[in-house]
Parts: C-alpha cells; structure tokens; sequence
C-alpha cells in the first residue's frame, strides 16, 4: 500500500473541497449569463468579464459540468437551471442554417466564427447526453445523438471536413479526433447507454478509437505517444509531427484507463493506458522545476512553438488524474508517487489564494504569467472534472 | 548632440561587422539549399537543419535580402545568384494554377499549405523589384508588379478574400495590410520607380496606406497605434481590439519616419511616426526586465495570448531601426536614449556567442526559451535588415 488511509481521506477532501467551496462558487458567482443564458468564460483574476464574446466549447463543457453535478453530487435546482439555459442558448443562437455549430458568438447570441472542425458538437454532445439524464428530457438526448452523429461524420469521413493542407503531399492525421470520439462514446454511453450513432454502437466508436491510437499513434519503441502521423501511422519528421503534447498524451492515457476500469481491468487496455503514461510522464515532466512542460520533441529538438516549456493548468488536471487512476488500479508506489509529485507541484503554483480559482498560465519557472481565470480555453471544465473524477474516485 | 561621432563610428562599425561577419555567412552557411534553389530556415543553433520544408514569405524576403546586399553593399556574383535561384524556385514551385502562392512547399517544392490571407506576394514583390534592379531583369519587373498588384487586390477590394470570421456580425480591419503596403509600395519605387499598380502609383498606395493608418489606428488620445479597429476606426472593446503590438506598431513608425526622410523630412510625416513611436515605446517598453514585450492591453487588463511578455528578437530588430531613425531625423537626446537601451538590452541577451546569429525568443527575463535560429518565422530577414538599415543610416 503506497498511500495510507488518511492520506486518501485528505486528498478525497481536498479534492472535495477545491470543487465544492471554490471552483463551483466562482463560476456561478462570476461566468453565469444570466441575461442571455449560457456561460461568460473571459474572467479577470477576481471575476471581472473582460470580454463578453461566447466560447461555443465552453458552453457545452460548462453545461455538461453543471449537469454531471446535478446528477452525481446533488440535485441543486440551480445547477440544472444553469445546465438547461446553456443547452438553450446553444439550440438557439449556436447553430448555422446547415446545423454546424460556432466556434464563437457574441454575448447576445450573434455569429462570430465558424471553424472547420468540429469540436463545439463534441462538446455539445456531452452536454445534451448530461442534461438529459438529468432532466429526464428526451429532446437532449436527440440532440446529443445527432451532435456527436455530425462530429463523427466531419471527424472520420473523408471529404466531409475542408482540408487546412494540400492533402495530397504529405497525408496526415492527428489523435485528437479519436480521443474526443472516445470520451463523447464514454459519457453518451455512461448516460444514455449504448446507443447507435452512425450504424455503431457507443461501446464500437470507443473500440475503433482506441484501436487506432494504439496502432498508429502509439509507438513504445519510441516511447511516446504522437500527435500527428501518416495515415499508415507513419513518423512524420517535420515540426509538426515530432512534437509531442504530453499533457494531451496523459489525458488519453487516463480515458484508456478509465475505459480498462469498467471492463473490470481489462489487461489489454490496462497496459496501452499505463504505457502510454509511462512514456509521457517521462517526455512531459520537468526534472529542473519541476510541473509537466506543453511541448517536448521526440527527437529533443527545438520545436517551433515558443512556448512550448510553459506551464499550463490543464495538463497538470490531467496529469492528476491519470496518476490516481494508475494508482487505484495497479496499487503501483510509482503511480502514488507520480501523483504525489504533481499534486503538489500543481496546488503550489496555480490557485489563487486571494481571489480563488486557479491560474491558468505560468512559467516554466512556476510564476505567474497571465492572471485572468479565464479565456476562450479555460473556463469550468478541466479543473472542475479532475477534482470531482478524483473525488468520486476516492 | 546626443551621440558623439565616436559613438556613431562605433555603432556604425558594429551594424556593419553584424552583418557582414557574422548573419550573412550564418545564412550562407546552413540556409541555401543548393540542391533546389531557395532558402531552408528551420536551423537548429548550430545551423543543421531541423525541418526541411519551406516559407514562402522567407523565399521572398531572403531573395530581397542578397539582392539588396547586391546592389547596395557589394557586387557578389554568390548573392545574386543566391536571388537568382530563389525567384526562380518561387516562379516553379510555389504558385497554385491560379497564380496565388502558397504558404509552405517542401524541400522540393511541392505544394503543403495555402493560406486566404497574401503576404507570400507582398514578400515576392520586394525580392523581384530588388532583383530586377539587380540583374536588370524585365521579366523579374513585371513579375513585382503583377505579385503586388495581387496583393493589393486580395487585401482591399470587398470580397476577393474570404473571410475568416462571419464579417457581417462585427466589421473590423487590421493594420498589418496597410503597412505591408506601404513598404512594399516603398520598395518597388525605390527600385523600379514610381511605377502604376493596379490603378495608382507606388506614391498614392504610399499615401493611401499612412492617410488610413492615422486616420481610423493611430488613437493620440490613447496613447496607442491600435491593430484591429472597426471599419471606421471604432475601437473594438474585446481581447482582439484591445491587444497592442508594441514590436510592429514601432515597424510602422519607422516605415513613416522613412518616407517623412525621403521627403525632405515632411513635418506631417515626421510628426506622425514620432508620435506613434513615444506612444508604443510607453506601451512596450519592459520597465522591470528591459525589452520590448510582445502583447501589452491598452486597458492594462490581461491578454488572451498566454505568452504576451516573452521577448522576441523582431520587435527588437525594429525599435533599434526607429529609435535610430527618429534620432537621424530629429537630434533629439530621447531618442539616442531609447536607442541606446534597446541597442544594449537586444546585444546583451539575443546573440548566440558560439555559433553566431542571435536566438529568437527569449523569456520575459532575457533568458533563452528556444535555441533553434530559424523557422518559419525567422530567416534571413529582420535581423539583418536592421544591421544593414542602420549601418547605412550612420
């Protein structure tokens, strides 16, 4: 046993804690709409809206949070009150005329920006597959269907997404697609059971998802998982295909384990997780200050991203996450420890103790390097699901 | 006098010797591709090649460069055949059957990425009208004209180029097409003279752009050259209209202190780029660290690009241009001052002592956040331009 009894009951509180007392009551003190429904992410550090414009993606993520809550921690009326007026908002004022949702809109509802992927209808997924089972609403439920329906369509049918490249020179694939696709079967599957969208069941998106990401993006010869590679699966040895996103890599290692988890550990999909976070956790850490670095190159070369040894909130979400998973599941002292290593690093530098919530960008070094709480990219998601996954995991 | 003629000597000497000893043998060295003409900029600190695939904003800019040299510091049969073949490699390989060029090709030339937007033509232009001037090259003259011609087309007429966002929600325009133009209006009259583009001479699109640029982003009561703007100027209170470029606002400057110069120091010009420069030296100069911060708020509230306060190595390419200029211009002890701490600040933190060149992108601190030289962002352009500009000045 490498954690004992009270160190468990502590992390469970404070994980308990952070959620309930402060990540919670931020949000619905300073990024709730209560004019035109929906969320407002663009916070200063002590809650001021700087921009009032609408992540499309932060509406479904803030709105399957507050369903998720309603319906696994309590039924706060308010909470599914919230839930249901963003799910409004993005039926409403989200949607073009051919039913593809916006990247963002403003605070009113007006069209800002359409973007080819389609990430927003993940999101939305999620959101609708929550509320409905929070609600009891069988609209949501239709809705989460054909979003994750037009996600899997623009995602993984060729010619359905615009291409951003010249695809013909140099044919390429990311694992960003295949990770969204598993995680919006996961919770579809978790709420509305294991339904058929696009002629498969939940449970064989999830299958065909992680099959890919080990045959093609998983290379433990190399030790790393890829972002980008041939279709074949091939190394591609340009900027874009040596970098590697370990805080990425770490939250599909933890999908994969939690996936492993409800088919009674399946070892098959126990080892893929735990390999994959073996590999990234060694490609991701900083031995010098410690925390887990944005970008790394496979090969150890300069990547192009300037910023890439920046400090970001989320992959430190994932990251805990995906050690305590490893933990429960193996009992392993490395993954206590791993856990132990960045929980810390993580509590030491990001929460703001003056005005709560956390930070979202530091240095390499752990300083601050911009105080606002929130953006078109952070807002209540990742933070809120690691400590109410690491809570009820505990 | 705020510089003593020693002072100038020695600076002069040093713009000089930067150039000739240490950046131009850099590029010569590791950024020619012999084999397939142009120029390969993804180098590590040591100039090996790290990704083989090529810019084509770098194919102009460096085909400007060596022609400039050329016809201004040396006849070398190397440099201009360095041009030579870089035009050529660009006519080839880097034009999609409708004449717009592309943003990256490989190695080989092959297309990867076309992007909406039309620097690719603005940066071939210059390399054409310095070549033509060059070699007395006809066909590289027309070719100038008919790339800035599709320049000017793509970025002012309504409608050529395709949106990025939904237009009709909230209007706006940025600064960047407008001193593009300018320059490059700048550079083909320099070397082919006032020649008609698409309707007017390189003067009037010369007058056209720096009219525009202080009428609707110059903002005097704000102290500040703004970069998105509403169609008529209306500052837009969102993370994109309230974000400073201090760096590219001190380009602009020095593009109107140059025209000010060539027109016997016109006093309207004259005031107009020293006010943009005292206004965007307030707002960039970094009073705790020294250097120019790459974002900064005009509101002071915190900014949506997570790695605002990093140094990069162009902005400081082009606050030693201006500052230098307006002190040429203007005698003015301020200027030499400010002159001074960003001559000192860039020398003492971005050049590589044990392989030449200078770094790019420095931390907030000064310290080094990547040690490649080049990619496709930086080659060789900025900072030689500025060592050549300002050994001519002195």
């Amino acid at each position: 046993m490498s954690m004992t009894e009270e160190q468990i009951t502590e992390l469970r509180d404070g994980y308990r804690a952070g959620l309930m007392n402060d990540v919670i009551p931020f949000w619905m003190r300073h990024g709730i709409d209560h004019e035109y429904g929906g969320f407002l992410t663009s916070l200063n550090e002590d809650g001021q809206v700087i921009d009032t414009d609408k992540s499309v993606w932060f509406q479904g993520r803030g709105a399957w949070m507050f369903a998720t809550l309603y319906t696994t921690v309590e039924r706060r009326p308010d909470w599914l009150e919230i839930s249901r007026r963003t799910i409004a908002f993005i039926r409403e004022h989200c949607r073009d005329s051919a039913g593809k949702l916006y990247f963002t809109v403003t605070r009113e509802g007006r069209p800002l920006r359409m973007r080819r992927y389609v990430y927003s209808e993940a999101f939305a997924a999620i959101a609708c597959a929550a509320y409905a089972k929070a609600a009891g609403d069988g609209r949501a439920a239709e809705e989460s269907v054909q979003y994750f329906s037009t996600y899997l369509r623009h995602s993984f049918e060729p010619g359905v997404m615009p291409p951003k490249s010249v695809p013909e020179t140099r044919p390429s694939k990311g694992v960003a697609p295949l990770m969204i696709a598993l995680v919006t079967a996961q919770e579809i599957r978790a709420t509305l059971g294991d339904v058929m969208v696009n002629g498969a069941r939940c449970s064989e998106w999830i299958n065909r998802s992680i099959a890919e990401i080990e045959r093609d993006f998983y290379k433990p010869e190399l030790g790393a998982l890829l972002e980008v590679v041939g279709l074949k699966g091939e190394v591609i040895d340009h900027f874009d295909g040596r970098t590697l996103n370990p805080g990425h890599a770490l939250e599909c290692a933890w999908f994969i384990l939690h996936e492993a988890r409800l088919r009674a550990n399946d070892p098959r999909l126990l080892k893929l997780g735990l390999g994959i976070l073996d590999a990234m956790w060694e490609r991701g850490w900083d031995h010098e200050h410690g925390g887990i670095l944005y970008f790394t190159d496979f090969k150890g070369l300069p990547i192009q991203e300037y910023w890439h040894d920046m400090k970001f909130w989320w992959p430190h979400n994932e990251a805990i996450i995906a050690t305590l998973l490893a933990w429960k599941l193996t009992g392993a002292a490395v993954y206590a420890e791993r856990h132990r290593l960045v929980h810390e690093w993580a509590h030491r530098h990001f929460p703001d103790p003056r005005h709560g919530e956390w930070f979202g960008y530091l240095h390499r070094d752990g300083s601050v390097a911009s105080r606002l709480k929130g953006n078109h990219w952070k807002g209540p998601f990742h933070l809120p699901r690691m400590q109410w996954y690491c809570w009820k995991l505990l």
